[in-house]
């Protein structure tokens, strides 16, 4: 069996850093990687496509609002067609500078709040889907099970991989529980590790208060800037490999080369 | 006998618009496309692509510093590595939005500030040509003739475009006479036409004080938004026309299809 | 009997320009000045004091949503305690350069969708509220007539104007008539000048469909950015003049001298 | 005998953060509060207000260049009218959102290539004083000494206070060695303390190579983005407790009431 885990990676911005990419990238197998809008910059982008392809871990565009000082975190109304421009223009900047390194983008997960937008609004997943389909066909659209990019994913005909998390809680409706929560965010890495095999045997998810949401699983999210994501990834993989279950990049969930790195 | 004219174009940004962009294509031969750092945001781009491809005009990317607030016009100092990816990213987020509408990126010119930095400054002007060829070795660059920039895009193995000025006067070094100068600016259409044709003659810029400064030059620029571009452009077409001269895209220059659509 | 009318000023942004404020100027009693988040920035913002000084208008502050891509016209979703000091910070920035000038703010309202949420949402209406009353409580909030923010005002002991618009068609909730609509914005100056004197008679707005909204209005927008705004406010003040009702600043409808220089 | 100690608060930018401000604070005599444009945002802002106040700390603006990824240590090339625009600017906001909180703003020190620029050209300087007058005429001109930056204070008529650092060694023109020299920061406390007590005692810097270079100092300043910035500063501040040197802020080294707390 083969599962993929993806984190949020080179989300500074200039002199600012955030996260331990150094640390995580080993441990997972695809990186989202920041496009400039609500984090990232180009030369951050490089040194992360090579930390990347250093780690064997496939490259994806991780686009967001333009709002760094929001760090992509605040909701903003737009026009979907503007919406579908902004996320080519973000993968496009990411490809250039990944082909350059002899890398290739491979997959597509939006950030942030317009990941939750996406998730319930079709208007927004579809446009996050052409803006996809516009750069690249080939390219897989990370999409929260059970969401409305799921859905804009197979009316595009674009390859979908359903994400459920490692370390956030559930609530009732598949929807990851508010951080407002005491208890939203895992940080038990054995709780994690349960989370995640729990997922893949049941075929669901388990919300806090039990309820289970049926959900075919290819990738697991870690959240990098999270104290505790290290350790809690370190546990999920030892769990994951006792239990004879590979961590691939994603194109190896669908019959293609694991690896970022150009033919 | 071949030469291109090229102008900025796209350079509005969210409700702000700025140039004639609708007169003026008709009138060039190459857009130097802005990408979205000193100005141009992705609906922009997406929508002078498509203008651009109606016309039969060539597009380039045209970088500049991320500053939309002085227009890529004020004088950015940075490590020229951060610069190489700067320009690299620019370039890869128009090759996504013209790829997607039918249509390649064929030239690079650096904007404003960027571009008079890189005339003097090789290193500058070696950042901008490494940032070229990263994102694809076929790229012409475009640069003033005499140069810094000519002299990086022939050690990096770049095809380069000589540029000389439709409405502007030089100095006795060969650059454009400061703005402060009453007589900076050509917007007499009978003038730019005789300094275009001179130009072409004697092979050579002519200063403001009548030196004589030897340029091979292959494309001309027009700064779109001077009030008086469109008549001067108009002028400066039909005496090339009578002079048997054909303006054709950067691309066509070096013995390829002109044409920015794809094959 | 006195009323003000009020227009956004200053909503230009380095090299780019919007709306006629020259012409406008004379013709309002007070300016809404954008102070660098959705536009204007702080030589504009000089010009447009000055500008506002030397017409006798009064000079009130126009914060906006951060955000110049948008030109504050994204709605964003932010925390009530973030856009507070958003809001002070701005109303700060211009009460510096307005004082350098000799000039002092007097009135405070909030522009594009930061207007549209605050309007119907009494937490943003509250935090805007807020970041008035924190950078000086006499400061006049203006706030369009029966929404949230006449609620806000009065809840944090501020003083308020109503406000209505002179080119804005209403909807039968007493809102303006979505942009959506082809006759939203009134375009013709007779039209213009007898929604302003019916508005000023009936005491009420009247929605398009005939509908009477009562509500006692202090100072009627124009539109700055419309091409029709100078010949319609031009109008409007003729019948005004005919109608023996007098045009002033805010802070003269509260008993205040009117004009924005300092003692 | 009474000094000051002043070091840059306040610079992280939405979800980033940098430097360990509340350790800081308590051991510094004034803090330099960056105002949004290079780093801060009004929230961090009025969280950094509100820590001087707790620890009797003196506020300063620390305008920079409008450059959140260059973290305004990127030169800029600007007109000095609008720069000085820019000052006024930041230093307005950081004065509305102090004095909501009960606080003053009493100094000025430009940060980073701003400080850089100003220090050898003095129409960036004057700028810079324009600005800082404009804004407040009391404001004291925190300037490196020996700069362009004391000059234009002395011309315009504003107060200065002559800086030196803590924690950087000097060449031999009196400039602070650059970051490129493996010894240009002090990270050593004995070596930081002997600095400060040295320059104090022969009224000089002491270069790298031993040169004297008069000066009369003020205020010393801390990096505190250096990780070892709070072991120097505990040792600087327990040898001039025993030396008998007072740290101040720095209202009080011109007769005035050192404290920020508005009467």
């Amino acid at each position: 069996m083969k599962i993929n885990i993806n984190a949020d990676i080179g989300e500074g911005y200039g002199k600012y850093s955030i996260g331990n990419d150094t640390e995580l990238m080993p441990l997972i197998g695809s990186a989202n990687v920041a496009c400039g809008m609500h984090a990232g910059d180009p030369t951050i982008m490089v040194r992360t496509v090579k930390l990347a392809l250093d780690n064997g871990v496939s490259i994806g565009a991780h686009p967001g609002f333009n709002d760094i000082w929001g760090f992509g975190r605040r909701q903003i109304r737009m026009r979907p067609i503007d919406l579908e421009y902004l996320v080519t223009y973000q993968i496009g900047a990411l490809q250039a500078l990944a082909a350059s390194n002899g890398a290739r983008v491979t997959h597509v997960k939006p950030h942030g709040a317009l990941n939750n937008m996406a998730h319930d609004d079709l208007d927004y997943a579809l446009a996050v889907g052409r803006g996809i389909r516009a750069a690249d066909r080939e390219l897989i659209y990370v999409a929260n099970a059970g969401s409305q990019m799921t859905r804009a994913a197979e009316q595009l005909g674009l390859r979908v991989a359903n994400e459920a998390y490692v370390d956030r809680i559930y609530d009732d409706n598949g929807k990851m529980a508010s951080r407002e929560r005491d208890d939203a965010v895992i940080h038990d890495p054995e709780q994690a590790a349960r989370q995640v095999l729990g997922i893949l045997e049941d075929k669901a998810l388990i919300s806090g208060s039990g309820k289970r949401i049926p959900a075919e699983v290819h990738t697991f999210c870690i959240h990098g800037d999270e104290p505790t994501a290290v350790p809690v990834m370190r546990k999920v993989r030892e769990r994951l490999a006792a239990a004879g279950i590979e961590v691939v990049g994603l194109p190896a969930l669908f019959g293609r080369d694991s690896a970022s790195s150009m033919p």
